[in-house]
């Protein structure tokens, strides 16, 4: 048995699917037999073209349009004569293996588009890096593994898993993830929450361990994975699914029934989504809005900028299907561990401390209007509130309200509606947002905490970092004083405190924060309904009475302490 | 006219020398002449192995002892009989020219050592590296710098210079910085007002706009750059030299005159250091102590750990040379941007939230507890003072006192002394430790503020990245509101709080500090007369009003204001 950090719970068992990125090493050699080595690279090119075919159509019914597009474009590259017919010359004339050919013709290729001072032709190299990559691996007999056209269900085994990867995946078939790295906060978990899809992160050489084909059973909620279970194993998971899946059941009750505590303190609990396709993972789970919508997947996985019409749609979407209930918005949070290749944003040292979320959209105002104007035009559809990430200034604040009323002036102009009533606020992730946090609620109509970023600033933690892992605790008491702190000076200005971060759907957090006063709590879908269920079943002034208790307390292990003892 | 961050005062002129560090592009060629190839190898050879003995020699006489031996490999290297024999049969064997020759060995080299699972073996690949760089920098006919031994007086200018560059090089003869990148709290600004050179950095294309030979002419105060000055821009700027030569004169008088306000409150202006050879400096600026003796310098630019005994030997110099006056010595705060080979620390994606300085002292135990076990036995010796960087927990905190205890039982058991008074204290420059300094403040004998990690964290913004760089702002609202809880708490606990980081000596806000009640402040050597002046010259009691004024203000633009035109 190996042990993980339980990401997203949920018990899963399946055949493993392992995703090895290793670099492919390409060797040269002479061959004998030309013609056969010049039939084994066009079978190559070919077997390629009927996968991206194949996964074209796919995509055509399946993802969001425009995705698909993109598999043209790397059909038309195998379509190439000059490309297939300088290979197949190579070949022939200097006797080498197909690999080494292909390699040599497609670096030079690659070189020429690099070369050039255009940003549409340098996209163009990527697409013929990866295209090569599927020739590759084709000649060289590895399985190219598609995960947006999957053949069986399967549980996931990598590295880690990219935004691109699980934005393409084939959902249906994906049982649960099992990653070497991440943590509760990394990407990977948060999918898997977003998905309901049970997953254990952090299991350092998983991807060693695991060979194609091997059945594993996990828990997603304790991080026990079990590797080719015997058949007592087997029955006890199964055995556990069941139990899971009935409280899941017994949860559905309390479906439509407020979040509310024994004493009548009424909370508001709603979700995270990342794509408009979210929500429906919300509703079924009987949210009260959205907390957090993470604006910047429209933005990735792409060659350019979306339109401002594309992002209209989107919100208008989430919208429309929330309506009357709130919907929290926030502003383009790319850059850090988000990469956007179009936007040509520099390889930075501290991506974690560098230029991302609002710092870029005030230095690049004319992409961020786009996203306002979007916002704007689509606020009439539904309840929309904007929020600003990554503020640690009142300067910015006041920059990005004013950009905002620039959109809002142009729209004037143009005779454009949008809502009169779009609540405005920011999120308090940097440190200095929080220390400053009374002098920020004087500009907004609402916080909301990100913890996972307030965490890692104030404790000076990367959370992705492994060797540090320890020191990421939500329980440490300076976060937590600084939590109540914002949610003080909030109140004190009369606005609504809430909180998107991970922190706000953890059961042993829910009564600290119900203590301090939080207003909104913001989770992944599937945290809702236990969250609700948990709140219906605490007293509001005693919870004060915990969190003050937990206020004087020296160490985050103390806290823990209490908190576990408190509850058992 | 070109303006940078003036990032150590002073005005200097003459000649750049423009360092660049270009990657070298060697191709294969095939040659006539196989004879006159190889004796062109051989050539560079020999001219490579007089250049190093050269070093080598100079090294001896002026550097620290251990430094010169890694030029005796270096030559040892040049002389190794199958290297050089394997490079001039390939040059004969395939006629080709003695760059792509040498390459394709020392390549071959460098593997088969990378490939060693042995520490000292990879080392060598590194040397292997160093070596092969000169090799071809003389067959290619490209100067080779060697800032170790320059023959003339001259301005460096670089992109910007690395730890190992200012530790060996000529400090004799540079006469000024000018670099591409880094703002006032970069490696090179601290280095240089350590060393009380002229520097301005941040110029952006300093190395591309300047040539081989151009004479500038700069002042290091205001960030003024002129390339080949005028007559009278050169006139001008030996007037500007005369006059800051005249100011620093006049500052000596200054000198065994107390640190006292005009309504007689006394304040400790110390210095910051980062080798015992700095010492001098801190004397010749009539420092009452040392407020911070940057350790890491005897981890760096070496093969392996430093020794018990070699540790003992610097920190037995430094206190010293400084009894009776107190020395703050930091235990080691490696990682982040300060790396070193040899502990094989992982390429981390955000160094400066990463695994570093107590964190990796805590985890590695034996390395730490050598260095207080050279600390207590230096401690006779003089004032000592411990302090531990980066703690972000009280956990961490108690943990590093444990070892200490450790140390101490350790020598009580080996009959060893050590000095029984010394105070222990802790850097502040993680917000979460700002943040419960009430709680700390319990267990140490002082706190130092170390500004410049703190603003970055408490702010999110990574100090060196040049894109966000308006928004590293000492004058934060925030920065300046975590300084007062911290004084505050400690003051409560009745223990004396410090500042090490470059705010310290700032003229602007040591007025600010005076006000919030900073009991010590440790700066740059270049630093220390200039604000003993400034703090006689103020009253504590006014100062106090002007900084509950500024604690009310809410822009890091209105406080800056409002200083300047107080002062005005």
């Amino acid at each position: 048995m190996k042990i993980g950090t339980g990401a997203s719970p949920g018990i899963a068992f399946g055949k493993a699917l392992v995703i090895k990125n290793e670099e492919l090493v390409i060797e040269k050699k002479s061959v004998e037999n030309i013609e056969e080595e010049k039939n084994r690279f066009e079978k190559a090119v070919e077997e390629s073209k009927a996968q991206l075919l194949n996964i074209k159509e796919k995509a055509a019914k399946e993802l969001d349009e425009g995705k698909s597009a993109i598999f043209d474009a790397h059909i038309m590259i195998l379509e190439d004569p000059e490309l297939i017919s300088s290979t197949l010359n190579k070949i022939e004339s200097e006797g080498v293996n197909a690999e080494y050919a292909f390699k040599e013709i497609i670096e030079q290729f690659i070189a020429i588009f690099e070369a050039m001072d255009n940003e549409y032709m340098r996209e163009r190299a990527s697409d013929l890096r990866d295209v090569s990559g599927r020739v590759f691996r084709n000649l060289m007999g590895i399985k190219v593994i598609d995960l947006s056209v999957l053949d069986e269900e399967v549980i996931l085994v990598a590295d880690d898993l990219t935004p691109s990867e699980t934005v393409n995946m084939d959902k249906e078939k994906v049982l649960g993830f099992l990653t070497n790295i991440g943590g509760r906060t990394s990407h990977t978990a948060i999918m898997a929450r977003t998905l309901e899809i049970p997953a254990v992160v952090g299991l350092k050489d998983i991807t060693e361990v695991l060979k194609e084909g091997d059945i594993v059973a996990f828990n997603g909620e304790t991080g026990e994975v079990i590797i080719n279970p015997s058949e007592e194993e087997m029955n006890h998971y199964k055995e556990l699914k069941n139990k899971h899946e009935k409280e899941k059941k017994e949860l559905q009750n309390l479906k439509g029934k407020p979040s509310i505590t024994k004493d009548g303190y009424k909370v508001e609990i709603v979700g995270n989504i990342g794509t408009p396709n979210d929500i429906e993972g919300l509703i079924k789970n009987d949210t009260e809005g959205v907390g957090l919508y993470r604006t910047e997947f429209i933005y990735m996985d792409r060659d350019t900028l979306p339109t401002e019409e594309e992002q209209f749609e989107a919100y208008k979407k989430v919208l429309q299907a929330m309506n009357p209930k709130p919907v929290v918005i926030r502003t383009l949070d790319i850059g850090g561990d988000k990469e956007v290749s179009y936007l040509n944003i520099d390889k930075e040292m501290n991506p974690f401390l560098g230029y991302r979320a609002i710092r870029l959209c005030l230095d690049k105002a004319e992409i961020f209007k786009v996203q306002l104007r979007a916002l704007l035009r689509a606020s009439i559809y539904g309840n929309l509130k904007i929020m600003f990430p990554m503020i640690s200034s009142l300067e910015e604040l006041l920059e990005a309200k004013k950009i905002l009323e620039e959109a809002k002036r142009e729209l004037d102009n143009e005779g454009v509606k949008y809502a009169s009533n779009i609540e405005v606020g920011m999120m308090i992730e940097v440190p200095s947002a929080a220390i400053i946090s009374d002098i920020l609620a004087k500009e907004v109509d609402f916080f909301s905490i990100g913890t996972n970023d307030l965490i890692q600033y104030t404790t000076a933690v990367d959370r992705m970092n492994q060797k540090i892992r320890h020191l990421y605790n939500p329980f440490n008491p300076a976060v937590i004083r600084l939590i109540k702190m914002v949610i003080d000076n909030g109140h004190k200005e009369g606005i609504w405190v809430g909180m998107c971060g991970e922190m706000a759907g953890d059961k042993r957090m829910i009564p600290i924060l119900l203590g301090l006063g939080l207003d909104e709590f913001s989770m992944s879908p599937i945290s809702i309904l236990p969250a609700r269920k948990l709140i219906r079943s605490l007293n509001s002034k005693e919870m004060k009475k915990l969190s003050d208790e937990i206020l004087k307390m020296n160490t985050a292990e103390e806290i823990e302490k209490f908190i576990e003892n408190y509850f058992k």
